[in-house]
C-alpha cells in the first residue's frame, strides 16, 4: 500500500503501544544479555502478560493426551495413555466429519461440543440454553471482535459508542476504533476495591450522549487487569441499569474459573440475569464470553473460546448464522480444549486424579502469589494494592512524588512507564504500565501476572522491592 | 439485538444462500434415510466442497506425529513415532516460548515459522523475502479478509472496489461486502479454458469507475472451482495491468501445490513478477496467499495459512504489524501443519518414503478423478467442461433446455439450483450449483470436488450419469 493509497481511516486509529516500546527496550536487553553483558540479573523476567505456559506453568495432562490423540488416532490404541482420555478423543473423532479433525467443521463449531457447552452453563446457572445461541470461536480476543461487528452500525452520523471500564486491556479499544466504534471509558471505583459504580456508568452515559450513539455496555467480570469479581448484587444493578438504558450487556467472563478471594464465589451475568427474574430475564440482550487461555488451564496457544448470545431478537439470528459464515469456525485444537473444559474428568474416570491435582494446583499457585504480591507490596512505601480476588494480575497503583512526575514528563514518558522501563533496566524486570490499560489521570499503575510458578513470584517480588526502594530514594515522596 | 437496534447494514447484505437450501435439503435426506427410508442409494454423497478428510482421504502420517507429539511431549521419548517427526516436535517446541505450545506466539507467527516460509518461497521463486512480510494467519480466508481491511477504505463518497473473477466462491464476496466495499465482478473466458482476459478487466475496471473507486484486482489461481492455472505470459499480462491501473494485487495460491494438467507448471505471481524486472518488480503491491486446507494434505481444521507482503510502502508497514496486533495469531495447530507443509521430510530421513508415497497418493487420485470426471462429461450430451488442470474442483457447464429453464423459473429457482436439488433428490448426489459462484448470465454449471477416493468418484460419476441422462430425457434438449 502506498501513502497515495492511503491508510485505510480505521488504521491510523493505531500507534506504537507502551507496550511495544517496553517490549523493544527488554529485546535489547535480552539480546545484550546473550552476547555476555554482565548485570546482576541473568534473564529479563516477563510478567506483563499471562501466559502460562511461557512463564513455567504446565499445561494439563488429560487435555494434551486427548488432543495428541485426535491428532494421531493411532494413539487410541497405545495403552500408555489412560482410557478416558482415549475415550474423550473417540468420541470427538466420532463427531469430526470422515473421523477426521482435519475436516471442516459446521458454523459456530462442533454440535457435540456446542452440547457440552450447554450443560456446563446448566450445571452453573440453571438453565437451559438453545445450543444454536453458542458460538465456538477461535478465542475470546475473536468472540469480542464478532459482537462489535454485530452492534457497531457503520452508518449514520454518529458512531456507535461502547463503554468500556478503565483499566481494561488495549486489545479491546483497539478492536472498538478498528470496528469503527467509539470507545466511552467508564472509571471502576479503586477505592472500592475496583467496583463498579452504578452513578459512573450514568455518568459516562450521558455525556456519551450526542458525541456518539451508545449502545453497548461492555463489562470485564472477574475483572482483568483488576483482579476484582462482582457480587449477585453488583451483578443485577449493572443489569437493570442496562435493561433502563436499553443497552446490549457483553459480558468478559473469561476468568471465571480463576476465583480465589475468601468467600468470594463467581456469578455468571447469565444466572443473575435469569434469577432476577422478569421483564429483564426475557428482554435484556447478553453476549457471554468464555475462553481456554483464561481459564486456569492457560492455553492461549489452541485457540478456543465461545460466546454465548442471550435473548436476541429471532428474526436476528439468522443473520447471525450468516454472519459467522464469513468467518474461520474455531481451530479443532480450541474446540477439544473446550470440550475437556467444559466437561472435565468425572471421580470415576482414570484420569480424575491427576486431572484434579494438576487443577488444583494451578489454582493455589495463582493464589498464593496473590497472598504473597499483597503482603509484600503492603509493606512498601508508596505503592499501594486493591484484593485481588480473581483472574491472573494484581493492579498496585504507584504514589509517586512530584519529582518523578516531572522527571518522566521531561523525558516525554508516562510516569509508570517510566517506572516499568527503569524497573526492566535496573532488575530485568518487565511488569505492565497502568497507562496501557487506561487508569483515571493522575493515579499511575503497574499489571504483574500471577499466574507463574511461586518460585518466581518470588524472585519477581524481590526485585520489584528492590528497585521500588530505591525509586522511592531516588524520588522521595513528599 | 433487537429490530429496532437496527441490524448493522454491513449485515443486511447477507442472505440465504444457494448452499443454505441445498444442505438444508441434503440434511432431510440423510434424516429420512437413517429414519429406515427406502432409497436405491444408502447415503447422500457430498462433492460440493473440497474437504477431503470427510469424503475419505487419508491425512498425512507425518504432519500428525508432529502435531501429537507437539501437544503431547511425553511421545517425544516414544519410539514407535519415527525420529524425524519427533524431532521436528522438538525444534518447534523449542521455538515456543515455555516450551510449549499453549504459549502465546509473536504477531503473525513463530519467527522460525515466518523463516521456514521465506525458504520455501526462495526456493519456488528464486527471491529472498523478508521474514516481517510473512503473515500466519489462521487460514486463507483470514488472510483475505486482513487484506481486504486494509484496503477497503471505510470513508469517502464512493466505496472500494474489489475486481473479482467470476466464477469464485461466494464467501469471498461476502467477506468484500462484510468489510464495507464493493465487489466489481470480471469474468474468466470459460471458451479459452477459464482464461483472464485483459480486454474483460478493463471493461470492468472502466464500468467500475464513478460507481465506486476500484482499487484492489483479486485472482485466483491456480483457479477455483475452474480448475485452470495461469501461464507465465497470462499472470505477466495481469502484473502490467495492475501497474498501469495502480491496482493492489490480491493473489489467492492456495491450490498451488495441487497442479497436474500434462505439461502444465504452477508459476507464483511472486516468482514472475520479480523476472518481469524493473520498474514492476519494485512498484506492483502484491499480498500472496498460501493455506494447509487447500494443499493436498487438505488440513482444513487444523487452520494455517499465510500471506506475503510485497512492495508494500515501509510507512505503512509498522501500521500493518500494529493491525494485525488487533487480531489473534493463528493456531498453533495450523503453524506446525504450515512448517511441515514448506519444509517436508528429506530423501535422508526417514519418514521421507511415506510421507512422499501418501502425498503422491492424493495428487494422482485427484488428477485421476478430473481425467475421469472428463471422459465421462465428454460422453453426455447437454453437458461440457474446459479441462481441469489443477485445483480441488470440475465445473463442467450444462446445457439446459428452454423447457427446463421454464420449468425452474416456474418453481422460483435458478435452473442450475433446480438441477442439483433434483440430483440430491434423486441420486443422494449433493454437488454445488454454478449460481452460488456466480456465472455469466443464460449460463448454467456445477461444481464436483475431485479430492475423494478414486472408487467414490466412480460412485458420483455413476449417480450424475444415470441423473443426467433421464434428466435430459425429462428436458429434451432442442
Amino acid at each position: 500500500m502506498s501513502e497515495q493509497r492511503k491508510i485505510s481511516q480505521k488504521l491510523k486509529g493505531l500507534c506504537v503501544s507502551p507496550q511495544d516500546i517496553i517490549d523493544r527496550c527488554a529485546g535489547q536487553i535480552t539480546a545484550k544479555l546473550n552476547q555476555g553483558l554482565k548485570k546482576h540479573y541473568k534473564e529479563v523476567l516477563n510478567v506483563s502478560s499471562a501466559d502460562f505456559h511461557t512463564m513455567g506453568l504446565k499445561p494439563i495432562t488429560f487435555f494434551r493426551q486427548v488432543l495428541a490423540t485426535c491428532f494421531y488416532p493411532s494413539l487410541l490404541n497405545d495403552e500408555s495413555l489412560p482410557l478416558d482420555a482415549r475415550q474423550r478423543a473417540e468420541r470427538i473423532l466420532g463427531n469430526c466429519d470422515g473421523g477426521s479433525i482435519g475436516s471442516y467443521n459446521a458454523v459456530g463449531g462442533i454440535k457435540e461440543i456446542q452440547s457440552s457447552i450447554c450443560k456446563f452453563i446448566t450445571k452453573r446457572d440453571g438453565v437451559i440454553p438453545d445450543p444454536d445461541n453458542i458460538y465456538i470461536t477461535s478465542g475470546s480476543q475473536m468472540s469480542l471482535i464478532m459482537v462489535l461487528k454485530l452492534l457497531i452500525q457503520s452508518e449514520g452520523s454518529l458512531k456507535t459508542g461502547v463503554l468500556t471500564p478503565v483499566p481494561s486491556h488495549s486489545t479491546f479499544n483497539m478492536a472498538v476504533a478498528a470496528q469503527g466504534g467509539l470507545v466511552v471509558p467508564y472509571y471502576l471505583c479503586e477505592e472500592q476495591g475496583w467496583a463498579v459504580q452504578i452513578e459512573e456508568l450514568c455518568r459516562a452515559l450521558h455525556m456519551a450522549r450526542g458525541r456518539c450513539n451508545p449502545t453497548v455496555l461492555y463489562v470485564i467480570n472477574p475483572g482483568s487487569p483488576t483482579g476484582h469479581v462482582q457480587s449477585k448484587d453488583s451483578i443485577a444493578e449493572v443489569i437493570r441499569f442496562a435493561a433502563e438504558e436499553k443497552l446490549f450487556l457483553m459480558v468478559d467472563e473469561v476468568h471465571q474459573d480463576n476465583v480465589y478471594g475468601k468467600g468470594i464465589e463467581f456469578y455468571s451475568y447469565r444466572r443473575v440475569l435469569s434469577e432476577i427474574g422478569l421483564p429483564y430475564s426475557s428482554s435484556v440482550e447478553l453476549a457471554s464470553i468464555n475462553s481456554v487461555s483464561k481459564s486456569v488451564m492457560g492455553e492461549c496457544g489452541l485457540r478456543g473460546g465461545y460466546l454465548e448470545l442471550v435473548n436476541l431478537d429471532p428474526l436476528v439470528i439468522p443473520h447471525i448464522y450468516t454472519f459467522f459464515c464469513t468467518i474461520p469456525s474455531g481451530p479443532l485444537s480450541g474446540q477439544i480444549a473446550l470440550d475437556v473444559m467444559v466437561d472435565p474428568p468425572q471421580p470415576t474416570q482414570p484420569s480424575y486424579e491427576l486431572y484434579t491435582q494438576e487443577i488444583q494446583f494451578i489454582r493455589h499457585t495463582i493464589s498464593n502469589n496473590a497472598q504473597k504480591t499483597l503482603d509484600v507490596l503492603s509493606c512498601l512505601p508508596g505503592i499501594s494494592c486493591q484484593p485481588v480476588n480473581g483472574g491472573s494480575f494484581a493492579f498496585p497503583r504507584l504514589h509517586l512524588s512530584k519529582s518523578a512526575i516531572k522527571h518522566a514528563k521531561e523525558k516525554q514518558l508516562e510516569p509508570d512507564l517510566l517506572y516499568c522501563l527503569r524497573l526492566l533496566e535496573d532488575e530485568g524486570l518487565r511488569v505492565g504500565a497502568g497507562c496501557e490499560d487506561g487508569q483515571k489521570e493522575g493515579t499511575y499503575h503497574i499489571r504483574i501476572c500471577l499466574a507463574v510458578p511461586e518460585e518466581i513470584m518470588k524472585d519477581v517480588l524481590q526485585r520489584l522491592k528492590s528497585f521500588h526502594l530505591r525509586f522511592i530514594e531516588e524520588f522521595p515522596l513528599s
